[in-house]
């Protein structure tokens, strides 16, 4: 049950937006200017990054449902996305995403975590300063993002299809709300 | 040395916001939203909440802008924001805002951390739904601010003074970027 009322079978951070759309409006800017909109990043890269802090902050509903949005853009590639959940530096991604996925790692566990020598790996694999700024904003956006839906215990979505009904949507129009 | 380059002479998290203006506007509404629009949670209550999350993310940054901003809403208190920090069951504050400040320090060890019975604390000292939810949501955006902050290694300011500079204009003004 959720530790406030929240509106009835609108899971996870869809029914905090409901309850509160005021905070819902720079919420969901942020998340489309991070993931959704132009960058040098691809939006497949980066809702993997959003995936694998989700991840390991142990959020299920933004694991499930960025995961099922990072699939729709990998050509339906789940098995790619489990793989960087498991073991980034094994999965079949480009040495530069693995770099950024090793800050993202860092910045979850707290930002003085990320050392000169993370930040000279993504270099040298080619990260730019703007990637490399967006991927610690991604990272530490999910800690909140992930804190909001478990710190006010939202309930998962009772059919797990919805992450998939949803993610192509998402993926087409972005975050912004209607 | 800030990971990536930055503007010169500006500090902390306005230096990431010149980097990077269209992040920095959903961040800034977000901001002023949760701590300084109206709520029937007072400015100082809410940026205590956020001093003190800061505070256990150990920002230094981010703590002591924002410690000076709540001093300057609690008539010049800095020893009340101290005593927040170190033990704030023992501050001179509301059982309401000592309820709400374990709910705030449960967030930002991991949203599941946050328990029945925490939330059974705050209702029973008159905290409602919507305070309820702005304190995780305020608990959360700082897990956020700061690792932004500290995941890119931005500068303090040479003088602290700065610190009580700007806390009356944000104080008065808010957070919104001009």
């Amino acid at each position: 049950m959720p530790h406030i009322i929240l509106p009835d079978g609108v899971p996870g951070i869809r029914g905090l937006f409901e309850f509160r759309p005021d905070t819902a409006k720079p919420l969901c800017e942020l998340a489309n200017i991070l993931l959704h909109a132009p960058n040098t990043l691809t939006p497949g890269e980066r809702e993997l990054i959003a995936t694998y802090v989700s991840s390991r902050n142990d959020c299920a509903y933004c694991q499930d449902s960025h995961g099922a949005i990072a699939a729709h853009h990998l050509d339906g590639n789940d098995e790619l996305v489990l793989q960087v959940k498991r073991n980034f530096e094994q999965a079949a991604i480009s040495a530069k995403l693995k770099a950024l996925l090793a800050i993202a790692g860092k910045v979850q566990s707290g930002g003085k975590r990320v050392l000169p020598e993370d930040i000279s790996r993504a270099r040298q694999q080619g990260a730019t300063d703007a990637e490399i700024h967006d991927t610690v904003l991604i990272a530490a956006a999910f800690c909140m993002y992930n804190r909001y839906v478990d710190g006010l215990a939202t309930l998962l979505p009772e059919n797990p299809s919805v992450y998939k009904d949803r993610a192509g949507m998402i993926a087409r129009n972005g975050y912004m709300r209607g």
